[in-house]
């Protein structure tokens, strides 16, 4: 794996921000990674208004429904997607069992190391990738291999846990909403049985409220018990226009409260945006190159640009990840 | 102490009083319209294993998941399935703008009022006429279709609301199985967003917990708003095999109790019954053909033969209508 190098002022910079002081949660301020702001300023007055009884705003409980995006809005997707990661490794641990991959694109690439030719065929060949090595198995035996991997895998520049580079202050978001009696979901375009296995405990989501792309899975009956198994077939692609699909299929109810960040998410924003009475919707724009990554048009498989004009031509709430953002990645307490 | 006696005469209308009014909710019971028995006994005991802190058969909150079928388990499925008659309806209504239906089977049959022959092809003529009744519109509209038509149908032979032909005995185990920390879903052969305007305020089941057949839905935008538009071509089918497959989806863990009452069930059970640590599998017997209907090997659309056979040889809890209800249908509070 080839990324280039950082200067060793970056590394420095961002060893800094890795292990700065947490900021503690005052009594009264459910939001403490977050600086003072306009950001921070709608994301409570929306939470006021929602929950204050006799408002004209109020929201019964049942209807305080927010959906989130996984992918660069709850934790870091760069250089790529962490699940493409993941999707590497499995080739490489695949090998013995596929040696006619060795002259095979897009998988000779990955196993040369060489990365950019492997991808270059954007979304279709990660999705040659993900198929080869996402299905074949049973669920049960998916989860535990996702479970292992993820308890273990490290980020090549950072080298830090994938579970703990997902971000602080949106932790908190997460955790305020739920406090005032929202149902927080995930609604992303990476997998859904990728994601459950850890959801649950770094955020706090459980699996039936995960929302993602996923494979199609057939009942099988082995040894007298019946097992799922997971076919190399796609089933359902939760991205761009998917995502309000995949949000009226699973919950069924329009949320009043939507967090994205790339031209992906920007459809679900629309249809959380299009519904009647009180509405959030909230933009990460990602800005900070010393302790995360800055890119705002373009990322490896997708566009940002029409997501954050849009934002900023509808008054969405926009992030600036480098000034609103005390801290970036998951506070890890000390035991 | 001196207790006056009562008369021996009061002693019995007191007597004949408590045992005539509609079985009423005891603080000590909380299936008052269950009879006294096996199947009964069995529904307690296990929710008290899972739920009593220190027992090895504790099962914490989060993984105490209940799936229920809904045709012939919560509500009644004779002569045939509710949403077939709701078809039926809208079949009449459309026909203004489908004069080709005149000489169109299954069509042609339904609007002569012969639905022997309209129905002669199984599931596949209602899969004809579901998706010609059920798409073409966008989901809030079908939403609204639904509500105005569950409103105010009524069954050809009970005369009453459909959404009053649910069973009260299965009203009180949804009732109770919440009250004891469990997530009660439906998991349903019949359409998703059939039943999702009004489970909420008939089961207490809300929307995000109904899992069902479904069609494809596209986004659109109309006059600058999104909508979901509901398309002739189905997404998934949420019966027998399927049922576990939905399960997975929506859910992501495995239930810990499941309720059904034919063939198209028995995966789920099944597929319940396999997980490790205590399970809870029933199986609706219908034997009252003075109060609903008797029938256990056949039904209109499918057969009931294997799934009650496994639930005898399995030892699964089996009701006996007639014997284990006091009540069948949900009893209505007079204001």
């Amino acid at each position: 794996m080839a990324f280039k190098r950082r200067p060793a002022c970056v590394t420095f910079l961002l060893f800094v921000a890795l292990f700065q002081v947490a900021p503690r949660a005052r009594a009264d301020d459910p939001l403490p990674s977050w600086n003072d702001g306009p950001a921070k300023t709608a994301i409570l007055d929306f939470v006021a208004k929602v929950t204050t009884t006799g408002s004209p705003d109020f929201v019964p409980v049942p209807e305080r429904i927010a959906v989130f995006d996984n992918d660069g809005t709850l934790w870091a997707e760069q250089p790529m997607y962490v699940q493409a990661f993941f999707a590497l490794d499995r080739i490489r641990q695949l090998l013995p069992q596929h040696p006619e991959w060795k002259d095979q694109e897009p998988f000779a690439s990955v196993l040369r190391g060489d990365l950019k030719t492997a991808l270059a065929g954007g979304e279709q060949s990660l999705y040659a990738l993900v198929m080869a090595s996402h299905s074949g198995m049973t669920t049960d035996e998916f989860e535990k291999i996702v479970k292992d991997w993820i308890a273990t895998a490290k980020h090549p520049i950072t080298r830090r846990r994938y579970t703990d580079m997902v971000y602080q202050p949106m932790l908190e978001v997460l955790a305020f909403f739920r406090a005032q009696g929202f149902k927080t979901y995930i609604v992303s375009g990476g997998g859904i049985e990728f994601m459950r296995p850890w959801t649950e405990a770094v955020y706090g989501i459980p699996p039936e409220q995960v929302i993602g792309s996923s494979v199609k899975t057939k009942l099988e009956f082995r040894e007298g018990q019946p097992v799922l198994v997971r076919l190399p077939e796609l089933n359902f692609f939760d991205d761009k226009a998917g995502k309000p699909v995949g949000i009226n299929l699973h919950i069924g109810r329009r949320p009043i409260a939507a967090f994205g960040n790339s031209d992906g998410d920007l459809p679900m924003l629309q249809w959380t945006a299009a519904g009647s009475g009180p509405r959030f919707c909230l933009y990460v724009h990602h800005t900070d190159a010393v302790r995360e990554w800055a890119y705002d048009r373009q990322s490896l498989f997708g566009k940002l640009d029409k997501g954050l004009d849009e934002a900023q031509s509808r008054g969405w709430t926009i992030v600036n990840m480098k000034d609103d953002w005390k801290t970036i990645y998951r506070v890890i307490e000390k035991p």
